[in-house]
């Protein structure tokens, strides 16, 4: 017996990367799709413009698009829902009783909301009590981070102990992670555009926030100093970020390089669905990760790292690679309700 | 009366650069060119693979190319040539009594080499005397930086007043720096290569040498730290470094906007033929500058500044484009040249 | 004394390429620009968000944006309104006088308005007579050909005098074509869009249209058979066409490269400002033109030929390029009106 | 029990691609890979620079490579050798009783040798046995088309029965088909190259003897005329060809569309391991297929058809796409030799 799950803000971009990651899922099983009251009646296929490749998942397409209401939808839902209508939505969903997952960025930064990154951070679930307490909710909101914040911080998480004290990361970031249509191509082909707004900021407050700690019941940010440069260039699939770092004390290189290989979470130990089963993939290769040739490996839920070497003005430098729609958006969303599913959440 | 200059290498693809840059010129005039033995004898434009945008100038076609070897070859010779015989070539040329104004890496790290960007050391010159002296030769040689070197020391140029202690920078390279054939396209589409051989060696160590101070008649590179993280992106021409600086004490963002603003060099105050009018063009607008956009502009001499903000982790951080065949290598050489034309030194 | 001229539409993006290319003119003068209610009233450097290379022209930038209404508009307008209001706004200001230069669609196929391609079809200014007997219109309306056409038919030009029966025809289009937004970066992104809504169509009819003839006062399209087939490609600026002709009877493949060769027309003849010295340049080498490397030559307004050869099906096969938002749009409408002003119908 | 295979130019791009196709395969594996002197006596891993993405497949990287020599490697061997030895290779294995079943150009044209399509014209094996007989061997040779006659073909087969007449095709190729490093970025970066050197003949001639029959033993050419105009563009998987065709007598185009749908072929019916399910699949999205967007369906094995319509030329044009290197090249082979095996040809 599955567990039927929904997904709001099904028909938009991030709503089909849902769709089509849920696709023979072996725990869940999609069973509600919401959206805009425009497209609520129609069929699923009448009511999407499938922009990812392949075609529509058939069990999806058939069924009937529901308004973003609470009521018959399944206990767990996750959102896709646009920034503009993401809070009031959430906030019904989860006054209802429902599980909210959300890759929204509506409360990824309330203290009583988990922001989420399994192999990470699995501990800032215990404020979810809280949430419910603080917000009189019988349900619950759980968000992932930023697809450029999850590159970085699952690039990061094996370091923790090392004791981050400053980062200065670049990201070169998909064109996918734009949604659609997103970047026009005048913009971008043969192009750099080096700014996304609102991009440094997420990826500077997101990163401390989910390698905080749980204290009192709430989530303090790690006190690390992060500054973030974001681009954007011509590349499908992948963000890829440059990291220079600085620890409490400098560890050796090969303490580093051993702290990626043998880095392993929550989600491993539970061997969930959807983890991958080394969730930091150190290459060997000078050049490599690259986008292109390694963002689809691990069905795209691992992040690769490379280049690891000395930094002359921090302690170590590396390159961190992950995919932004699965990694970075709707599988980070499904492995946060697998881990909940496994913790006895649900 | 032009002063009748060469180029060392002319056939290949920095020398075709050279050749195109100094098409027109007012005070050059392109009478000699020099390439391999396999070469000699020939028509330029029989020898030549023209490979770049627009036709060969018809000028330098009829041409017959020589030998690289110093004899009937003008006083004045730009060198394009090959890492592997740059050494040889260039101090047999030297030796004879030529000026070699060189755009080889061969030379660029000797500290009686003046390693040139005239808005930012013309003072370096001076060591040309302990070179003469040192090697015993009539003639000079005479050296510009690696492209992206070029555009973050133009950059860091008007900052260096304030202290420069620590840059972190990220550079997403044009395939134009890599010549031709470069980089293969199954590499470079739709895709980041992270990875540019010797590349931030030479950033780090070439920006310090750079921004060095002469004393005792040899060049003393300046102690700041400089991390580079280097990349190839799909891009035709203009490499984009993002940059995170600390100071000795932290200025005002209107003091350093203020500087890149007013920065003038040697080549404006003496309005030589291939300086920009502003070395340094600060773009307001929130994702500019952008190499396809403004590589262009200002004939390619100029440095484009952008999005200069407060950095969490450092003092100030910005972005910086330059074009990489023009003001970071051809261009680059025959402004030197011209800046030593009107010092006297030729 | 610069003849005044306006851009109806000026800030949109054709409108854009009409402030650019009018920059400088020789005879005319940018001094009205029509827009929007929702713009009218700004100045044009408030009411337009300047999507093209480089800066907005200073003039141009003060002018105060007018709505698209004749009054004080001067008598020579272009028009790069939206197909959607194109026919209602060009009627307007050609029954109140005005001569009307249109890239738009709408009147295009109309036989009493001459959709003209100075170097081919110029007789065909004849129809504008009967357009205003027919109309009662003091002013007039002239069209030029769709982007693609313009190249097809620059390159069919030279060789009407062999009797065109039958052209098989693809393009290869570049995205600025579709303006901006236009083309989603996640459409064109290492990809082909093999379809271009309507652009067939256009191609099929207008090259008929433009290579047929006068009689008794109307265009009388080629009965010559014309198939295209419709590509986007991810190239900036320039369309390719590969295309197949057969000829009433077969010249010699010499005759048909002489024919290419010796091509001029009126726009020559007259020694019109826009006009390209050569109008149809053949090149020799196998692999070209090429989009990024040849488009701009000529200031985007000849048209590169080459590959001329025998076709196992037809007579004779050949590609041919065309700067699409230059020669293919403003550049085709100015070159317009320079050859009516040069044959006083102004 | 699986049937021994080998690769003859194993550690070259073409030969990547068959180590990669054949890995689990359910018939065959591989167990022995040839290459040059050079790298004989090396493990596979070492000899090899591996291009493809993901990893080499850990089985095949053990192997010693091989000198190119008849001996022990197995009975059937896929060729992958280069044009400038294979003749020489392809003649000594198939001499020593060794089935070559080849992806190189050299012995397609001879007209006892088959060049399968195994949908299109199974029934060319029958000269293998004029082959055997004419050159003494007690081993064979079989060929398969170029990576774009192949998709050209696959979309033809099914029209065969209208009696094809005039072919005129456009291709749109991908920088995959030239290998590695294959394409310089500086080429084909936001740009079209309208020449491949011989694919135009290849494309006309192959498609002839593949549509043709076997009378008397021999192969005889389809009369059809075909003229194609081949190009390469910044796509890095996918042959997109734009086709126009005239039959005996035109067919409704409800019986074209019937052609390609209920169109099936030996591999089907013998549902061989490497046969797609559908071998033509005709998609009804008027902008469709899509090179990145639909080639990797069907394990790269199918080919997609579209936009079918009345051609105003002749009667009917569409659009087609394959996979270049595995329905174009690995994959065509393998099928090849799936379908002699199920003959008993082996």
């Amino acid at each position: 017996m599955k567990i039927p799950v929904g997904v709001l803000g099904a028909t938009g971009m991030v709503g089909q990367h849902f769709v089509r990651f849920l696709q023979n899922h072996p725990r869940f099983e999609l069973t509600w799709v919401g959206a805009s009251d425009r497209s609520a009646g129609k069929k699923y296929r009448d009511a999407t413009s499938w922009r990812l490749d392949g075609t529509m998942p058939a069990g999806t397409a058939d069924l009937t698009v529901e308004e973003c209401k609470p009521g018959n939808a399944p206990k767990l839902v996750f959102s896709a829902t646009d920034a503009s209508v993401a809070t009031e939505i959430e906030q019904a969903f989860a006054g209802a009783g429902h599980l909210v997952v959300s890759n929204s960025k509506n409360h990824r930064m309330d203290d009583d909301v988990p922001l989420l990154v399994p192999e990470v951070n699995p501990d800032h679930l215990a404020v979810a009590a809280m949430q419910k307490a603080a917000r009189g909710w019988d349900g619950l909101i759980i968000t992932n981070p930023n697809c450029s914040t999850i590159v970085l911080t699952m690039a990061l998480g094996p370091l923790v102990p090392f004791g981050i004290q400053r980062v200065v990361v670049t990201t070169l970031q998909a064109i996918s992670g734009a949604g659609y249509p997103g970047v026009p191509s005048m913009d971008i082909t043969a192009n750099v555009v080096p700014y996304i707004g609102g991009e440094e900021e997420k990826l500077e407050i997101e990163t401390q926030k989910i390698l905080g700690s749980v204290v009192g019941g709430k989530i303090v940010p790690l006190a690390a100093k992060v500054s973030a440069h974001c681009n954007r260039v011509p590349v499908v699939d992948g963000h890829l970020v440059t990291v220079s770092v600085e620890f409490a004390s400098k560890p050796s290189l090969a303490d580093v390089r051993n702290a990626f290989d043998t880095f392993r979470g929550k989600p491993q130990l539970l061997n969930l669905p959807s983890a991958p089963a080394v969730p930091v993939i150190y290459m060997e290769q000078a050049d490599r990760p690259q986008p292109r040739r390694d963002v689809e490996r691990e069905r795209g839920m691992a992040v690769f790292v490379g280049r690891l070497r000395e930094c002359p003005v921090f302690d170590y430098k590396f390159i961190a690679l992950g995919h932004n729609t699965v990694r970075g958006a709707a599988g980070a969303a499904v492995l946060n309700a697998e881990l909940m599913h496994a913790e006895g959440l649900l």
